[in-house]
């Protein structure tokens, strides 16, 4: 048995282009409509948002979509990221199982993100955008735009949930650091957020408000486009480097993964891992389990209702069909931020309707208590977010203990924790509350879903 | 021209001894003191507070020292950390150098602080030491320890200067998620800690009550002892792998430094990086200038006086000969927090001292001024510490566009900042205050050394 634990690739075997998966899938997915009409909507709908290049991406049939060699360039940076075999950890558990886990955390925004806001930024300059507006949470997502506009040398205006920003200013300090200038939200530099400043000063913020204020700037200013940081097919693709990546150094552990685990919330950390195996089990090449895990208080794919909703609070987006929860359902307030959204991926929807993948969902303490244990084993303290895929994993390596089965475990590890270290001592110190599936607010969300 | 940017090395290839440079030097070190009859002291002195292998290597005279196999196999957790080229900063700056660096930021701890952190806990537990005991600042060492600690199963128990346990919890938290105890200190679990805050309940704390605390309760129970995170001789050769792995990268890229460049403050990182490369200069191997930069508010090389005196500050330590602001100089709060030593490495004074290294200071606007430059070419965040370094380096370089020397110019780039990002703000916001250097200060330390 070789005692690697770490799987590397050279720059030559770095993947050179994005999987695209929806001409594989044995049906199409149901397209967005507009919100007006409930007409299936064009690429010119989407215009005034995106440059035209990555509109083409989102309604592409092409199985495979080339990465720019600019893109490569930054991407090289930090990728390819390590497949980890956990070793110390399969130890401490005492278990049969291989676990292996893909780290993006070596990024510069300490996430998968960047692999998505590298080629939103190069498509955008080269489209002669001058700057890109986005909204952030917590922060991930505006660190990664931040960055990656840096590289390209356009502008990027962030709109961060006001309660992030007084709360969490670390994150703050690191989009500015890459380049970013950042506004609370609401803030005063929108029609919409000094309308509601002036109807309450202390507006604590929502994503759905920054999105508003986002949207706002970029849509009245030909030199201003917007960026998304998950959700939509464009950005699942551009993540499939994740699971590419992995399909070659599963190669080289000489090891097929029998269950595949990744956290949801958006879905285009778990899409970028799974798709590409995905296709494998399609072609009849593997046949892995392909798993998502979610939070218990969130729990769209498991307990949501597929159907045509509104991506965004406010209700401005076309609409798309999708595991919902209700568009202005509020979730808890759980550390794993970046699960907190209220629908799915509607690529991600259309596969689990086709039963292609499965789907549960972790109460937050499970999580955390996972996380721990793989930071004293493995030596990287995981993001709240990634955690929920930790809980399963090791759950399912113990039940290889009891069974003696010695089943390959692949997750994705999509970030570290390094600026959600206040999750984890809420955790340390018992602050911790496990939200049940709230089902009495859902109910009441999902009465206001639109009628198509 | 190749595009790779990123060398990194094979299990085969890593390095599997640490490099000892005391046989090496023309001249032996200084030897140190004990503090009361000025007599060199032996191992049996320092018996009661480190394992005999580590106290070995303290004094050892071979070349190298085999890293056993248990160390190994937790360094490849995230060993051999990549040397970059940082060719989007070279295009930013304009210049012909070519500036690489090694970047240590990928560890569990985020800085080269684990390289001697595990087989310091693994010398101990081989031992049969049940729990080691230290001191911390910020929490880089702490943090190391902690999980170093974890994968030989002792614990862990760590006193933080109280103003750093109350202003980085985020630090704190990472100790604890390691597993570690965290106590702030002056602390109520030990006779001095008791003493001091029986005077004054809100002293704010020093590293040197920190090391007081933390000797005090491994003095008294021989299942415990003591860990110090620099300025000994076996710290600095742990820190070795860092350039012998350089060494070997250095020569995947095809190059050979012209000047190597690394921040002090124990000086163990710039050790770590900077001997394996004077082995090699001594023997006529390579001809590298090396340079150690030091803040210019603490500068001990730049302008200590090379003498005998203590290691801490409360005078309890074996005296050594090292370059000093006076044992008792307590520095400005610069926010590289990990270069407010009043002394240097002894290793590396004696190497100062025979002319084998340079040595230079910059203030901390400048070197934050790097940071960011760095940060938005190279998409890390660097720690305060390594700005030091980055300021010299992006100086030879811009030297080298004037010039039109292609120099070769390598850098320690020891770690993140992503968890000093409020240094960052306080920069942004024009907040920083670059000290003098504090001439009065030091004459006053300086008055109160021993006399030897």
């Amino acid at each position: 048995m070789s005692d690697t634990v770490r799987y590397t690739l050279s720059d030559e075997e770095m993947p050179t282009a994005w999987y695209n998966i929806v001409p594989d899938l044995p049906a199409p997915p149901p397209p967005p409509l507009h919100p007006g009409t409930h007409e299936p909507i064009g690429p010119d709908d989407l215009a005034p948002l995106f440059p035209m290049d990555l509109i083409m991406q989102e309604v592409s049939q092409d199985q495979y979509v080339d990465i720019p060699g600019e893109v490569l360039d930054v991407y090289r940076l930090w990728r390819a990221t390590p497949l980890h075999r956990a070793r110390r950890l399969e130890k401490a558990l005492g278990t049969p199982a291989k676990i292996y886990y893909k780290y993006e955390g070596v990024s510069p925004a300490g996430s998968h993100k960047p692999n998505t806001a590298v080629p939103q930024a190069y498509y955008n300059a080269k489209a002669g955008v001058k700057k890109l507006t986005t909204e952030t949470g917590a922060g991930q997502w505006g660190t990664a735009l931040s960055f990656a506009c840096a590289q390209f040398g356009i502008e990027c205006e962030i709109w961060q949930v006001r309660a992030s920003y007084d709360q969490k200013p670390y994150r703050r300090a690191m989009m500015e650091a890459f380049g970013g200038t950042v506004h609370p939200s609401p803030s005063d530099v929108t029609n919409y957020g000094r309308q509601l400043l002036a109807e309450n000063p202390d507006n604590p913020g929502s994503l759905g408000i920054a999105i508003t204020e986002a949207v706002e700037v970029a849509a009245q200013d030909p030199n201003i486009r917007y960026a998304l940081g998950s959700v939509l097919n464009h950005v699942l693709m551009h993540q499939t480097v994740i699971g590419e990546e992995a399909i070659l150094q599963m190669a080289k552990a000489g090891d097929t993964p029998d269950l595949i685990v990744g956290c949801t919330g958006g879905g285009s950390n778990f899409a970028g891992l799974a798709f590409p195996f995905l296709r494998e089990k399609l072609a009849g090449r593997m046949n892995p389990i392909i798993r998502a895990v979610e939070p218990a208080s969130c729990p769209s794919l498991t307990k949501g209702v597929y159907t045509y909703d509104f991506g965004d609070t406010g209700g401005m987006t076309p609409l798309v069909k999708m595991h919902t929860l209700g568009h202005d359902f509020i979730p808890d307030p759980i550390h794993a931020g970046g699960l907190r959204y209220h629908g799915m991926a509607p690529l991600i929807s259309h596969i689990y309707d086709l039963g292609l993948i499965e789907a549960s969902s972790k109460p937050q303490s499970e999580c955390f208590a996972a996380g721990v244990q793989f930071a004293r084993t493995e030596g990287i303290v995981p993001a709240p977010e990634p955690t929920h895929a930790l809980a399963v994993a090791i759950e399912e390596a113990l039940a290889c203990k009891e069974s003696g089965e010695e089943k390959v475990i692949l997750t994705a590890l999509c970030g570290h924790g390094m600026l959600d270290m206040a999750a984890y001592t809420a955790y340390f110190e018992g602050q911790l509350e496990d939200y049940d599936y709230p089902e009495a607010k859902v109910a009441e969300a999902m009465a206001n879903i639109p009628q198509v």
